[in-house]
């Protein structure tokens, strides 16, 4: 990609989820994504949250993410 | 569903619209999404604005939101 | 359209981008979604950026737009 | 109204009140306005609050809103 | 209670959950928050979400609200 | 005024202006606001500025705050 | 007008629309605040939008602004 | 205190009221939060309101404040 | 837990801290919660801040969230 | 650049002014500001204002923006 | 300074502190700032923290501010 | 340092960039600042962002943060 050629984005917002940390969680979604969308190019992190577990760990974090891609 | 377990949520922004009230937006939107995609799970509210006909009566309500549903 | 009719809005999110001016940014990404999606209705500006070349010179603006469509 | 043509909108802040329900009080702030302006045109909330009486019960809902009119 | 008269009031974060509506969602907690507290004065609405069931309806609506009460 | 008595508030938005203080800055527009308009009930207060004059000293505080009155 | 000089100032919100560019939108919403207010002094530009017509061109923008003036 | 050592902060939120200054409802605020917690670290001041009476004199100043405190 | 089920959630504010990671400033906030809190469900991350010891080296992250719990 | 290759980036935020226009009001804040950092890289526009002279036509746009710049 | 005149304005972020006041928390940022920059002109106040003692009493303001400064 | 002792803070934003984690994005960030500023004391980090490559990997993160230090 070179700046200043034409090109558009969209933007898709999705929420990953791990049981291991924030980077992980934000790994698998966009590894999910890529699987039905082509030429992703970055994400931007918004809320962060996670779940606990009756027994008061955290049973996974859920991050939600927008991850912007190229329009063909 | 169970905590824990991997899966990943997308996130889809409609604007629902009813005459009656802010409830029956929400309902018909998710009613409307739920004809392209399975999996709905939960909605959460942003804007909420309406129409105003000339004689002062509020013709529809229009909600916002976002409503997420599992990516399988 | 008529107000108080029974429809629903979508809202896609993306990224116009051009070296000209904002509302060139705006026109592009507008175009371009209209290929893929139809009864585009509004736009709402997001974040406006830009990049800077090595020359100093602003390369192209980067307008962040959500554009909202009648979901028939 | 046709979109294109030449026109401005000018927004009030006003707080409806009801004992009722977020709807009333939407449409009680919309009716006192209409006393005082023409065109209204639409209606966006902004904070809802409400009284809690000694005995626990919800008195009012105030629904904080900005109403848009044509101004002529 | 009088203005200017020394007071101190505390605010308490809830989520109020109802099938039936916002409003009752708002009562709900309300009414709970009651039970171990007094002096409730006045709520501010937060977030408003909710569950959709596996058929599509609305499960529940989820209200996050601010209660505010008078400490003693 | 009794909560859940019918009434209408509408909001002005204003910049108070004091060389003194915060506060002088806040009364001096409840002050001037009240010339034109009856039934002031509260303000909140929004951004809060200043001026800086040449020789460092801070010339006049400028703070921007919502008036509340009662609409008859 | 001096800093340190007594004087408030008010602000109105507005929405200028114009079929051709940002600028032009916010020109034309000052303009006509001016036929019916004295002492404009800035604005401060909100939510930027705008119509799509049915062959995807971009009708008109609408820019909400924020129209600041000296009270007298 | 030492930065790395092992310890919890807990945050509450409160409403400070003063008829004299912002700063004196801060100090009331966090004198009577004292009467029930230990531990009080520091405050982070959110909305700033106040009661005009029906001399158009400030009654009170109300600030909305979070305070922290040690968890033991 | 079962969606529809009658229940009302509280919202406690705290700080995690630790010298190790995000996601372990959050465990620990969690896990002290736990000691005087029944029910935690989930955490939402709200400002991530650390501390800078005077070599430079990050002494401790502190990690704002809030915790969720049923009320029973 | 090469993504994934070891950098920082700086931001630093200014005002651009233009008589002319929304953009010319960016392209002088970057002229400037490239003369005395190297390595300009994006930008992000923040407010947008105006002023308006006494004649009612807008004397300069006035555009906050936050430039960000390669530390080598 | 006259509008419509060629400038750029430049905005540090710091933090005044003081034992007294607001106001006087301002002052001192301000007058730090301008031993080593020229050309101030106006601030605006961000976040207003403070320290609180282990008598209770506040130790201290933070007041986080953004000063604006003409670049030559 | 001793709260109340006399002192102001300056903050820089910088982006730490780090193919690894967020905590060593930070730490680059933090790193890197302290090359060519003395007493830094505390970040705060913004947004959270990242790059995709070709292969759908995550080659960087990004964070924004803000980092205070004392100003001597």
């Amino acid at each position: 990609m070179t700046y200043g050629e034409e090109r558009i984005y969209k933007k898709v917002e999705v929420i990953g989820i791990s049981p291991e940390s924030i980077e992980d969680a934000i790994a698998r979604a966009v590894k999910k994504a890529r699987q039905s969308l082509e030429g992703l190019s970055w994400f931007e992190v918004g809320d962060i949250r996670g779940h606990i577990g009756e027994d008061g760990r955290i049973t996974e974090y859920q991050v939600v993410l927008k991850i912007s891609f190229v329009v063909k």
